[in-house]
This record gives C-alpha cells, sequence and structure tokens, in this order.
C-alpha cells in the first residue's frame, strides 16, 4: 500500500513537471524538446539508465533507449511511450519527427556536442526533413532548481546522512591515519548507512594538502598540529547531499584561528541576509565582502555555492559573475573558504533552502570546533 | 631512486606522445590543438584534475586551469607551462591564441558543446581576433588506442586485481544474498585490494535480471537454480579493466547450458580468428555468426568489445556498424552476450592485447564454470 502511494505521487508530480515543461515549449515556440542529459531525463521519466533520449511536445512523452535499456524503461518509465532505436541519433530522429510533423525542436546545447548537433543538422538536410533545430538552455535545470516537497524530503535525508556520518568520521580523524585511509573509512560509513554510491570523490586534505580547494586523498599521513579539510556527500533516491568542515588537530596557530573566524563569520553572514528574489551573485558578494574586508579576498577563488539535487552541482549557481536570481525552493550550499598556499585551508560548507523569503540551514553538524 | 626512474619514463613517454600529437597537428594543418576531454588531458600532461585546458602548438605546451587546481597542476605537470585561467573559455581563450599568432585552432568536437562552441565562436568575431575554429574528431583518442609497454603493465595489473577478486566473489555470491550487498562486498574487496576506485558500478544481475545488459544491482535476493551474471572492473594509476563472468546457483537447465555454451564458443572464435589489420566489425562478425548459427543473433543486441584504458570505453569499437581498424599494441574486450526477456542471459567478457598480430588474452579467470 505505501509503495502504491508513493508511486501515486511520483507520478502525479511527473505529470506535473511535464505540464510545466510544456508551457515553457509552447512560451519559446517550439514543437518539441529533445531531452538526453541524465539527470533531466531522470527528473522528467523515471529513467535512470546512462543514455536515452526524451522526445517531449503537446501530445506526446517518448523515451527512445536502445537495445541495452528496454526492460529497465518499461519498470521505471510508466506513462511514457517507450521507442527502441538501433543506430545513432541522425539515424533514427530525422523519420521521427517527420512522422509527428514537428517542425522546431529544441535541443539541449550545453549537453549535445558540436558534432553531434552538427552531424544531426547533416542527416536533417540529407533526407529533406524540414526541420529547424533550436538550440536552447537551462529549460529543464530551471524547474529542477524549485524543490517539490517530496525532493526536499530526499535531500534532507541525505543531509541527515552525512551528519551523522561526520559524526562518526571525527572519530576517524586522527594522526597517523593517511588521507585515503580516512576518506576510504567514511566512504564505508556513508554506504553502510544507506548511500546510493557517494555523489563525489570524498576529499580529506591535510596541512598544505587543504590549500588545494579540490585535492585528492592521498597516501599522507594526518599529522598532529595540522587543518583538516573533509568534503563529502550521500544520494538518497537520487538526490544529493553536499558538506565539508574543517578540523584541526591539537592546538591551531593564531593564522588558522583568524581564518577559521573570517570564514565561519562570511558564512553566517550570507545565511542571515540571503532573501529570495536577490540576485545569486549578491549572496555570493555578502560573504565575500567579509573576506575581503579581513585582507582575504584572493584566497577565496571560487563561487559561494551552488544547487543541489539530483546532480551536486546544478542551478542555481552563487557566484561574483552568475546571472541567476534566488527563488523560494531552492536548495543550495553556501560555502565560504581561504585557502593559503603551502600552509592550509578552511572551507564550511551547509546546505539551505529558500523558505518565506530566508535561508533555512538544513545541516545540523557542529561548526564552532575550533573557537 | 625507484620514484625518481619512473618519473624519468612518464616524462619521455609524455615527450613522445607530444610529438605524435604535434606530427598529427601539423598533418592538419592546424597551428594548435585545445584538449579538455578529462582522459586526453591526463594522458598528455598527466593532470588529472576534474576541468581544465591543454593548447598544444608546434612550440608551446600550455595547461590553463583555474584557482582550484593550480598547486595540483604545478605538481602533476612538470614541463607544461601553467596558466591560471580567470572566468570562461571564452574570456581568456581569444587573447590568448592572438599572443601566440595561431590562426587555425582545432576543438575536440565530440567533446566540446554545442553552446561552448557557438559562444567561444561569437567571442572571437566580437574581439576580432583572426581564428578559425576547426572542429576535429579523435586525434588524441587514436595516439591513446595503441598503448606503450607502462601502460600494458598498469591494465595488465588492474586486470590481475580483478581476476583475484572475482575468486573471492565466487565464495560471496550465495543464495540469500541480494544483488545489492553482493556488489557492495565485490567493491570492498577490488578497493581494499588496491583498486583506486572503481570504474564502473559493479553488475550483479540474477535470473531474470540478467536479461538486462546494463542491469543496476537491485534489492532482489539471489535464489538457487539462477543465472547471476557479475561485471566488474579495477583502477590502477589510471588505467582500468573490465571483466565479466556467468555463473549459475544450482543445476543449469539445457536452455542457460545451450546459451553459455553459444556465448563461449563465440567468444573462443573472435579470440582465435582476430588479426591485426582487421577491420573491428570483422572481429564483431566471426563471434556474431556463431551467435546468429545457433539462432540467437536477435538476442545479442550489443557490440562485441571496446577498448579499454585510462577510460573504460575508448576506441577502438568492436560492432557491427565499427569503422575502425585493429592494431598491435591495441587492448579491448571481447564480450558476447545472449539475453532472453524474462529468463535471464549470459555474458562472457575477457580483455585481449593484439600482439604479433594474434589477440592474446590477458584475462585469467575461469570461465568453463559450467560445462
Amino acid at each position: 500500500m505505501t509503495n502504491r502511494l508513493a508511486e501515486g505521487t511520483r507520478r502525479k508530480s511527473r505529470i506535473k513537471r511535464l505540464q510545466k515543461l510544456r508551457t515553457a515549449i509552447a512560451e519559446k515556440g517550439l514543437d518539441a524538446l529533445l531531452i538526453s542529459q541524465p539527470e533531466n531525463l531522470r527528473y522528467l521519466s523515471g529513467f535512470t539508465g546512462s543514455s536515452g533520449w526524451l522526445l517531449i511536445s503537446e501530445q506526446s512523452a517518448i523515451l527512445a533507449i536502445d537495445f541495452r535499456y528496454v526492460e529497465q524503461a518499461k519498470g521505471e518509465s510508466p506513462g511514457f511511450e517507450i521507442t527502441q532505436t538501433k543506430q545513432q541519433l541522425r539515424d533514427w530522429l530525422p523519420g521521427l519527427v517527420s512522422d509527428f510533423g514537428w517542425y522546431k525542436l529544441g535541443l539541449e546545447a550545453n549537453f549535445i556536442s558540436y558534432e553531434g548537433y552538427h552531424r544531426l543538422s547533416e542527416a536533417i538536410k540529407t533526407k529533406q526533413v524540414n526541420l529547424e533545430l533550436v538550440p536552447t538552455t537551462g529549460i529543464v535545470e530551471q524547474l529542477r532548481s524549485i524543490k517539490e516537497p517530496g525532493e526536499l524530503g530526499f535531500i534532507t535525508k541525505a543531509i541527515e546522512l552525512t551528519d551523522a556520518a561526520f559524526e562518526q568520521a571525527r572519530a576517524i580523524i586522527r594522526p597517523g591515519i593517511t588521507e585515503k585511509e580516512a576518506a576510504w573509512e567514511i566512504e564505508k560509513i556513508l554506504r553502510q548507512e544507506g548511500s546510493e554510491g557517494i555523489p563525489f570523490e570524498i576529499i580529506v586534505a591535510s596541512g598544505s594538502n587543504a590549500a588545494l580547494p579540490h585535492a585528492r586523498p592521498t597516501e599522507k599521513t594526518i599529522c598532529s598540529g595540522e587543518p583538516v579539510l573533509i568534503d563529502m556527500g550521500a544520494r538518497i533516491n537520487g538526490y544529493c547531499s553536499d558538506f565539508s568542515r574543517t578540523l584541526f588537530l591539537g592546538k591551531a596557530d593564531k593564522t588558522f584561528r583568524e581564518i577559521y573566524s573570517i570564514v565561519l563569520k562570511a558564512q553566517a553572514t550570507a545565511i542571515e541576509r540571503i532573501e529570495s528574489g536577490m540576485d545569486a551573485s549578491q549572496a555570493d558578494r555578502f560573504a565575500r565582502s567579509v573576506v575581503e574586508q579581513a585582507g582575504y579576498g584572493d584566497a577565496f577563488g571560487h563561487g559561494l555555492g551552488h544547487g543541489v539535487g539530483l546532480a551536486v552541482h546544478e542551478s542555481p549557481s552563487l557566484g561574483p559573475s552568475s546571472t541567476d536570481s534566488l527563488t523560494d525552493g531552492m536548495v543550495f550550499t553556501i560555502e565560504p573558504g581561504i585557502y593559503l598556499a603551502g600552509q592550509g585551508g578552511v572551507r564550511i560548507e551547509d546546505m539551505v533552502v529558500l523558505k518565506n523569503g530566508k535561508a533555512k540551514v538544513l545541516t545540523k553538524a557542529k561548526k564552532d570546533l575550533l573557537l
């Protein structure tokens, strides 16, 4: 019964998503939209295979997949017309489009390759199909950026999982263990507690390695008197969490205590001042001003945060040059950092949801570890 | 000392690769080639970050990365000129190209998105830079398809790891365990034995799930009287292995024994008859004929195999419509399969290297499990 209810909810939410998408397709003057970006595909159809094509028009919802995925598609995407493709996109699409009488077909221009576009375009000419390809960007991504209650539920579970794993991880991060060993222990915790794989490679970066914002765990042994930056995520029902903390083993020196408190203040300032309706670049500005005023502006080289959902990095982007706007229902990270080459670094990352105009912090793990 | 020797060998092989690439660039009449496909980037420069741009001309070898990767690039890519980029490709590339006086710049047309190409092209016009963008495909992939002895060494180690893990896995695959549990146990074995992560999600597909060539492990419990298809890989120093076996728990019925022996015969036929200089589609033909003659042609819906190296799927492609040719030094899988919807399936996958004109099997794990 519970499963049937869940299935019913899923179908209803998919129908709503298709309605919204069809409105967007009509607004852009398209007859149909071709979707193949994997998270967009999953969001709309439920299909989780690594390759497939969705064709959505006012009347149709077609899922085109090859031999390998036919059985899976039938199970995952009820309500969609499943078509088994042979050969390449350029071989079957022109005929299908012709059958439906579509004249303007939107493509995901950020996902289709230049070569794929070019070859499809050639095939349309060769087959003398009267079709205009229209490059589009961000249509489905925009829908995905506003989370439904069900999606927020899965994200919250993924966040609870990283919070709980961090509690256990703190006991693991001790002098003598290597970064790689620690990362593997954390991964085992996450997965044994129910994470579906992990959404990205866990970072455990100690000492001067903590100055690399995208460090990979190395064979380096973690020592006393060092900062340790941990960045990890979990996945529940496809939805991700993203989480960072920086620990210090032993007594931290003055510089480290200083940059830690600046990062913490930058984060708190952003969380407090962010409002729905605001430009995402303004959110970045709140945190960056704090870091700049403290004299570390050059050491905060990445954006303040990013949306999280089916992908661990998705819309909106919170950075100095972002053109996104913040809206109620968006879920994103707030993760300022300061990185000092050769010395180490600090990043503190929470996830928030915009609700009733303000940022509500979803991450619960402690961050006053040093103060 | 050993590390220094290894570093010396790596540098020498990188210099050779650049020489070959420069020859290819000159042959195509290009002034420079822009490379960003991650495995191509790693192959040429050693850089393992998830985003970066390599610009290779007759005189220059530039690695352009953003703030996050500067320290990492310095460590991983000695001999390359490291440039820190700000903003997007379209913001910095036109100026750099202008400074070098390049007129024809090759791009990886299968990797750059339509949108990325289009925006770069617009920026070049706006900035009035005299530059022609030339879409190219497969230049670096072609070099990568022929393995050097050092590369073959890493691949062989990765294969030995999957062979050994399969020995342990056979004790795990017992009635009562779920597919997901079994896959996780296998992953732990692979990683604890030294695999750098795993190159793809492990498949453990039992009963009718074994009819899905790309099945994901489910909560289904493995039962007696069922086929169990296992597909897994390891990674050593960036290089992958890929391996499949199909087990049967208990006494197999007639159909299963029949399809198992057909798949085995198809594989043996291909291994025996493949020769260097041959079209890759002919290799596929050898195995496919055996399956077709036995009346199961429709149930073998994928290609015979694929190259394996830094990527688990790379050049050459061995399928009915492949246009690749087979050459000494290539490493690829030979993996025929028969899949019967609702009943189950069989796939047997070995890796081979082409040496002295013939296929030498690298995988050692038993496959006469049922006969």
